[in-house]
């Protein structure tokens, strides 16, 4: 693997090395030789002979032997030098502690690009700078200033905040929660976090991936290397900076629609990364999937000795997708026969306050036998007979025999459920406080089950489009210097990809105009064909519902007027004439180009509507023929599509299409940063759709 | 005070107390001598002498002296023989804690009946039966199966799950949180949560009042206390049962819109109670409540030590209506003299992850300082330099010196911040994990600071309605036997409440219904009128844009022919005429009565919109100005009525004038239990609003 050097050095310098306890230098020595790490150590320090009993050297140049990873925390102006230093040695990557870099401005940025640079050059790869370094339990690594090591664990966790990652290491040592690997990323200036995904997915030691981010500047990369390794193993995120999101260019109703979470959201649900809303959900997340097996299936069953907590944990279940299971009559009827006639034997299964271990040991396997039950939650309050340790015992004997169905307990109370949390997590059962963790982590993990279910569907291409004419149109457009397509080149564009648009032509006087109107057929509108005019219907460029030659050549006049009354300058390049398309169902489908994650395709309601109601929904292209029904389903508008109240179901089939061949046009062509087509006019079940007026904004170079 | 006989009892009767050790009536005396309770205790059991060194009676006749309240642990056949005793002792108040009441079926139902009337005949008041007691550290008084007792503080917690509350009373000992009181409801046969909200009101030694509920029978009753009550002192929910909706007729648009939580929430948020979403929030509400000041406005300070978590809490603090405050010149300047040059001197402030005790200390009373600031959040991982029990000693020092801002602290790591987090928490400054329960605690302390800011409108009554006239409407259809009044009643019984409808006469014939529209003007619209006939389009009973009178006489026999034909039995009534009203935005107003908390009256998009889209708010009547205001700005409508696009505004006046007079009639006739005005047609401003449809359905009886 290519981070081996990171993560399995063999030998390990220590640039910046100290004798003064308290300083980084000597803090990062010492931890690393009580790490009980097996490779050799090489303080590097000019003024030192010996640290902590290790031979120091002058220069990472006179160590003797090879080096695989060189850990620097000197001050940053001399960095540079001592990277080069570390190139020509041979050194195979760098975790650089010292701060100066990008994070102070200008000058550090511009140090920062020379030191990538420096890295390159020698082939090395480099971890930081402005990091906390990592901590590697699997080979007993530690090149932080955390003084103690957790246990050894299958959790990966990468965290972009240094701080974060120190407070979550003190945290799991208390909780006694087992970690594989912690690395902090610094500037990111070289290693980033989809580096870390893609090694910690290759190691099998590691069984859960988690990372605390704030930006994600590789981000198809990161979609790309995330979604392989999910299939292999869970990627949760927690990502911080949801409020602060970068000012957007926001000329269409897309981008103005679009909030920077709902990107990552979207994304992360493409790839099938799990998002947590907080650090703890990150970590319960990550224990029950370090622990437990997938539940196969949504249904549940609760068993509980009260029956308010148990009311708590259906409530949360049933709303986060979960579905308490119908027992089966077989059950049912042992339980009935078992259990006190006071008993609750349906779902949850109320085994009374005075249940003992027994009773619940006996319910649980009755359950957790049961076909249709996929994981089972065990509540537990202390009340005069429970005995929650024998209970917790006989949880965790169940749980041997029964291997493949995961159980979640959650016992609530204090001193007289310690010692049973205990044992329940010393033997990988993971075990909660209150019912509302325990149910969203058993959710989160039936998610992550159903998306392992779902097939890997390929982006739909349609054949039958013509980008050479798309790359005509476009070319067009930047030899005028133009960023916004006129609205018949942009008509143009759609049709070159296979989407309907009502027949046109642009006349340049009245006569014509009245011409063209007679062959395509009354109704006819007329519409100013201008770059410079974009809000066309507010300076009187569009007139509607014209019956006759005459009509037409005075609504041509009309609007030459207005338009060179209300826009003087707007170069004016005809007016378009249409025939009037019938009224059907107004949608919207547009698209806003993310810097990070590509083309966001969006669908919704249309016409008026889309602004306040905000009836949309979004995903990244390439699309698939399942995501775009998704998109289309998680819409309210999708309700009258499907025809309420007696009226007929629109035409969903053409709809679905169209939305596929916008996102194989704005995947086609990157240049193309937003689109509207607002409205989309979609007619009865066979009767196809129609765009009728679209946008298209390009990169300006 | 009523409740001094359950909370402040001179003398204990302890019935069916016992001899044997792990016995519910063994627990009981046990734990009722040891809590220390200084009053008399008389145990009661006629087959033993002495129990615990105590004298035992054989009855609670036998017993010298008076005795305030009785707890009754035997079975429940003998409990309505035992009650009539302790009303003839003169017994005040009595705790059943017995079970086999009504939880166990319709037997049981029958004989806490006759327990109830047995209490009422004697003028005693009862808790339970089927609870597990009560405990009050005020008086020592502890009659639970809960060995020890939580230390003495502000919270006064209801249960309705006797289990939960038990497993709550373990971890507040554990977490060594305060507690005034616990009182397990039972089954609410006589006392109730109500009664138990007033009594905590009035008791001064009592901070915050906690109530886990599964159910509210005297809706409105609680809403008249909270809303009393949390004047004085926060009262704070975890309802239960969410998911688990009961059956509720919906024969209107209204009725299938509502949801039993919205209803809850909706009646809460009118008494000012705050809601928690899970028995963490409860307490993490519970101890800030009762430990500091409330912030008198939205924005905080953040200080922090690190950069990730500190964007955790702004993401959320404005997520939730918090807002990161601008600090002043001033306190910005001397923060950028004082603090390093790397610290962020905005807000959040960033005192780097070398920061001692000092610097925070500092930073802290800085931004305290400042008016801008209404609350401040402190934020410490643990890092190489943080002196974690040092800054959390500063922090106390400074709360105590500004100690009319509250301050939330969020200590994140384990052990390296054990010590400073008990420290704060022995010094009543909440202290929690992770910044998410931070935030939102301190986002429900401003939202209740700010309820009570805002004056109690009273609902707003209308002089010019004619309730005499809506009497005459109900009393025709209720000797009729309709529930559903007919269309043309429906509108006169909004038009009494001085809503307008549009003109109109019944015909009877064909030539009739020339004259009636002649004399309306056209367009014209007839619609049937018949109790039998509900969806009237369906069957050709509607017809619209009728120009003449020749149209509409046969359009009055076209309706004939094809009612007869689709609903041959149908009681006629006629044929209602109309002047067809021009087009405008349709809105819905509807209600629906709520068996617990009355009429709920809803306000939104309507049309053919309503079903789909959901674009819906709800307030519980009678309605004040400033409630109809809050309701029409909850919906998106409401933009579309502002005047979207160069669309000129609605008539929003005459809309919320509609509102409330549907708030004053519904609340004046309560026997109206589902009502529809859809669509209210709203025209532009000045223009007013007109009622086309209205469906009233009333009581069966």
């Amino acid at each position: 693997m290519t981070l081996d050097p990171v993560f399995r050095p063999r030998a390990v310098a220590i640039i910046g090395a100290s004798r003064t306890p308290g300083k980084v230098g000597y803090v990062l020595t010492e931890n690393l030789i009580t790490s009980r790490y097996d490779g050799r150590i090489f303080p590097v320090n000019p003024n030192a002979e010996k640290i902590l009993g290790l031979r120091c050297y002058p220069s990472v140049l006179d160590v003797p032997g090879d080096v695989d990873l060189a850990v620097i925390s000197i001050p940053s102006k001399y960095v540079l030098q001592v990277a080069e230093e570390c190139g020509e040695k041979g050194v195979k990557a760098l975790i650089v502690i010292s701060a100066g870099f990008k994070e102070t401005g200008h000058e550090g940025a511009v140090l920062e690009r020379k030191l990538v640079e420096v890295v390159k050059k020698y082939g090395m790869r480099m971890q930081g700078p402005n990091c906390l370094g990592l901590i590697n339990t699997a080979t007993s690594l530690n090149i932080s200033f955390a003084a103690a090591m957790p246990r050894k664990g299958g959790i990966g966790f990468i965290s972009q905040s240094g701080a974060l990652g120190t407070a979550v290491l003190d945290w799991v040592l208390k909780e006694d929660i087992g970690f594989h690997s912690f690395i902090s990323l610094g500037n990111k200036a070289d290693l980033d976090e989809v580096d870390f995904i893609e090694a910690m997915g290759e190691d099998e030691t590691i069984g859960v991936i988690l990372l605390y981010l704030e930006s994600i500047e590789r981000g198809r990369k990161f979609l790309d290397v995330s979604a392989k390794v999910v299939e292999k193993k869970p990627v949760i995120i927690l990502k911080g900076g949801t409020s602060t999101a970068g000012a957007r260019a926001a000329g269409s109703h897309t981008g103005a629609l679009v909030g920077s979470f709902l990107t990552y959201k979207t994304a992360f649900d493409k790839a099938g990364v799990i998002l947590a809303d907080s650090i703890e959900e990150l970590f319960n997340y990550a224990v029950a999937f370090t622990e437990q097996p997938l539940p196969k299936g949504e249904g549940i069953a609760i068993v509980t000795n009260a029956g308010g907590p148990g009311i708590l944990a259906t409530d949360l279940s049933e709303k986060l997708g979960l579905r308490i299971a119908g027992l089966s009559s077989d059950v049912r009827n042992r339980l009935r026969e078992n259990l006190p006639a006071a008993a609750a034997t349906g779902n949850p299964v109320d085994v009374l306050g005075d249940a003992r271990a027994d009773r619940y040991k006996f319910a649980l396997e009755e359950v957790i036998r049961d076909e249709r039950v996929n994981a089972t939650v065990i509540l537990l309050t202390p009340q005069a007979m429970t005995e929650s340790l024998a209970t917790a015992e006989g949880i965790v004997e169940i749980q041997r025999r029964f291997s493949s169905k995961p159980i979640v307990c959650i016992f609530m109370g204090g001193n007289l459920v310690t010692e049973a949390k205990e044992h329940l997590r010393r033997n990988d059962i993971p075990c909660f406080d209150f019912p509302s963790e325990g149910i969203k982590t058993l959710s989160a993990m039936y998610n992550y089950a159903r998306f392992l279910k779902e097939p890997d569907y390929p982006p739909a291409r349609f054949r039958d489009v013509d980008p050479k004419k798309v790359e005509e149109v476009l070319e067009v457009a930047r030899k005028d210097g133009r960023v916004v397509l006129l609205s018949n080149e942009a008509a143009q564009v759609v049709e070159a990809y296979g989407i309907r648009i009502p027949e046109s032509r642009i006349a340049q006087s009245a006569d014509e105009a009245a011409i063209y109107a007679e062959g395509l057929g009354y109704p006819a509108v007329l519409r100013i064909v201008s770059p410079d005019i974009l809000h066309k219907t507010d300076v009187g460029g569009v007139i509607l519902n014209l019956n006759s030659a005459d009509q037409v050549r005075s609504a041509f006049n009309g609007i030459m007027t207005s338009v060179s009354r209300f826009m003087p300058r707007a170069r004016i390049y005809g007016v378009m004439v249409y025939h009037m398309i019938p009224k059907g169902r107004e949608m919207i489908i547009g698209m806003s180009q993310d810097v990070q994650f590509g083309p966001l395709v969006m669908f919704g309601l249309g016409g008026i509507y889309v602004n306040f109601l905000k009836d949309v929904s979004f995903r990244l292209a390439p699309l698939s023929e399942p995501e775009v029904c998704e998109m289309m389903e998680e819409t309210k508008a999708y309700t009258l599509l499907k025809g309420i109240r007696g009226e007929p179901p629109s035409d969903i089939e053409a709809l679905k299409r169209t939305i596929l061949r916008v996102g194989q046009l704005v995947w086609d062509f990157p240049q193309i940063v937003e689109m509207d087509i607002n409205p989309v006019i979609v007619y009865g079940e066979g009767e196809g759709c129609v765009a009728l007026d679209v946008k298209i904004t390009l990169t300006k170079d």
